[in-house]
C-alpha cells in the first residue's frame, strides 16, 4: 500500500529545489539550516528538512538531537523536519528518504534539504538524490576536516565557508580566496554551472543572502538548458539500478550456505592463498548450487 | 587452469610497487612513461606496463597505438608492456589485468605501471588496484579537461604537470603553485602522505627524479607504518566482493524475461509513471518468478 501511495503522489509534485547540504561536525550545520531555512520560509516557500546518516547512533549528529538546535524552524508551520532513521543500512535509508522526498513534494513542499554528515559514503547518496550540493566547510581547515571523505570537494556546486565571524572573519575569508582557486582547477561540472566559495555567519548574516542567489540563479540555469530535468530523470534510473542491485546483493549475502563460507574465503583472500576472483567464483558456485535444489 | 596458474603464482610474488598512472590525452602519457620508465629500468627493475582502457577502441588513446611512441622501452628486455584489451566491459578489461599484475610480480616484475585515461570509471579501477596514484596534468587546464571526470584529483598521490619546458614553463610552474595550493585543502589521505604537485619535462628531464624520489619515499612510509600491507588486503577483499556484484548483476541482466521488460519499466521510470523502487521490485519479481521453473 506505501507503494502505491507513493506511485499515486508522483504525479502530484511540485517544480522543487532538492538542495543536498554536508559538513563535519562542527561546521554548524543545524545553525546554518536554522537560519537559511527560515530565509526560505520568508520568500513563501514550504520547507521539507530531511537527513541521510546511518550513523547517527554513534556521531550524535542527527538531526533528531539537533530539533533543539532549530528550535524557530520546528515551531514554524511551513516547515517539515523529518529526523534521520537512528539505524539501518544506508542502501535502506536512502531508498526512505528518496520516498519522503515525493511525499513531501506531493504535500507541497516545495523546497528540500537533504541534510548529511559528510564522513562516510551517505553524501554520495545525497549527491544522487539533489538538484544542488552544498558544502559547508570551516576556516582552518585541519584537525576538524579529519573525518571528511575525500571527493566531496568535487562534488560541491557551492562551498560556504561558516562562522565568518569576530576573530575568524580573516581566517574564513583567506580561507574563501583559497576554495575559489582550487574550484577553479577543477574539471567543468556536467550542468555547466561553475561551482565558487562564499564566506557565510549565522551571526552577523554574511553571505546568507548570497547562499539564496547562487542556489536561484543554479536553478535558473538548470531549468533553461534542461538540465534540471535531464539530471532528475537521471537520477531517477539511477536509483532503480541501484535497487536492483542492493536486493541482488541481500539475496546473495543472506542465503545460508553463503554466510557459513563467506569468512573462511574472505581469510583466504587477505592472506593472500587464493585470488579474489577464485574465492568469487567458488562462492557463487556455492550460492547457484543451493538455489537449485 | 588459468585460474589455477594464478593461484599458484599468488605464493611466489616480489614486494612490488603498483603505480596507477592517469592523464587526460594530451598530457603526454606515452612520452612520460617511456621517460620515466627507462629511468625505473636504470635502477635495476623489472617493468611491466599494463593498461586499463575499455573504451581504447573509441578513444584511440590505448597503449597498442602507444607502443610506436615507446620505442625505447618496446626493445628493453626489462620491460613487459601488455596492450589494453580494446574491448570488454570495464569489469572485465579490470578483472584481468588484476591477474596480469600477479603474473607479471611472479615472472619477477618489481615495478608495474597500471595506465589509464582519465576521461571514464576506469581510474576508480585503477586506483583499487595500485599502491601509489599518479595524475599527469597540463598547464593552462582549460579545455583540454573538459573530457575529465571530477573526483581525480582528490584520489591523487602525486601530481605532475608535464611539458613545463620553453613557453609553457612558467605556466607550469604557476600551476604547481595552484595545484599544491589545492592539495593542502583536502582533507588527509588513508596513508598520511602528503599528496603534492611538481613540474616535469621530458625534454629537460625537469623533475623526473624528483618523481622517482617522492614514489619512493611513499613507499618507505607505507612500508614502515604497515599501509602497504593493509592497503594491499583491502584491496584484495574489495576485488572479491567487487566480482560477486558483478556476477550477480550480469546474471539478472542477461536473464530473458528481465532483458524483455528492463527498457519498458525504465521507460516509466524515466517519464515518472511508476518510482525507482517499484520498478525495481516489479523486475526482481519477474526474475524470481522464472528462476523457479
Amino acid at each position: 500500500m506505501a507503494q502505491k501511495i507513493i506511485t499515486r503522489c508522483l504525479t502530484h509534485t511540485v517544480p522543487s529545489m532538492r538542495i543536498g547540504i554536508t559538513g563535519v561536525p562542527g561546521a554548524g550545520k543545524s545553525t546554518f539550516i536554522e537560519a537559511f531555512g527560515g530565509m526560505i520560509t520568508n520568500k513563501g516557500h514550504k520547507l521539507a528538512v530531511l537527513a541521510i546518516d546511518p550513523s547517527s547512533e554513534k556521531s550524535k549528529g542527527s538531526i533528531l538531537g539537533d530539533k533543539t538546535r532549530m528550535e524557530t524552524l520546528c515551531n514554524d508551520p511551513n516547515v517539515f523536519i523529518r529526523p534521520s532513521p537512528s539505524s539501518g543500512s544506508l542502501g535502506g535509508v536512502a531508498q526512505k528518504t528518496r520516498e519522503s522526498i515525493i511525499l513531501c513534494e506531493a504535500a507541497g513542499y516545495d523546497v528540500i534539504f537533504i541534510e548529511t554528515v559528510g564522513v562516510g559514503q551517505s553524501e554520495t547518496a545525497v549527491h544522487s538524490m539533489s538538484d544542488f550540493f552544498l558544502l559547508l566547510m570551516l576556516a582552518g581547515a585541519g584537525d576538524e576536516l579529519q573525518g571528511m571523505k575525500r571527493g566531496i570537494m568535487e562534488m560541491s556546486d557551492l562551498i560556504a565557508i561558516t562562522k565568518a565571524d569576530g576573530n575568524n572573519l580573516d581566517k574564513a575569508t583567506l580561507a574563501k580566496a583559497l576554495y575559489k582557486n582550487a574550484l577553479h582547477l577543477f574539471p567543468p561540472t556536467e550542468s555547466g554551472w561553475i561551482p565558487t566559495a562564499l564566506t557565510t555567519s549565522c551571526v552577523t548574516r554574511l553571505g546568507l543572502d548570497e547562499v539564496l542567489e547562487k542556489i536561484t540563479e543554479y536553478f535558473k540555469l538548470a531549468h533553461e538548458s534542461g538540465y534540471y530535468l535531464h539530471r532528475r530523470r537521471e537520477q531517477s534510473r539511477f536509483w532503480m539500478y541501484e535497487t536492483i542491485q542492493a536486493n541482488l546483493k541481500n539475496n546473495f549475502f543472506e542465503n545460508e550456505i553463503v554466510q557459513n563460507n563467506l569468512s573462511n574465503y574472505e581469510n583466504k583472500v587477505l592472506q593472500g592463498e587464493i585470488s579474489s576472483f577464485v574465492a568469487a567464483n567458488e562462492l557463487m558456485n556455492l550460492y547457484k548450487s543451493q538455489k537449485q535444489h
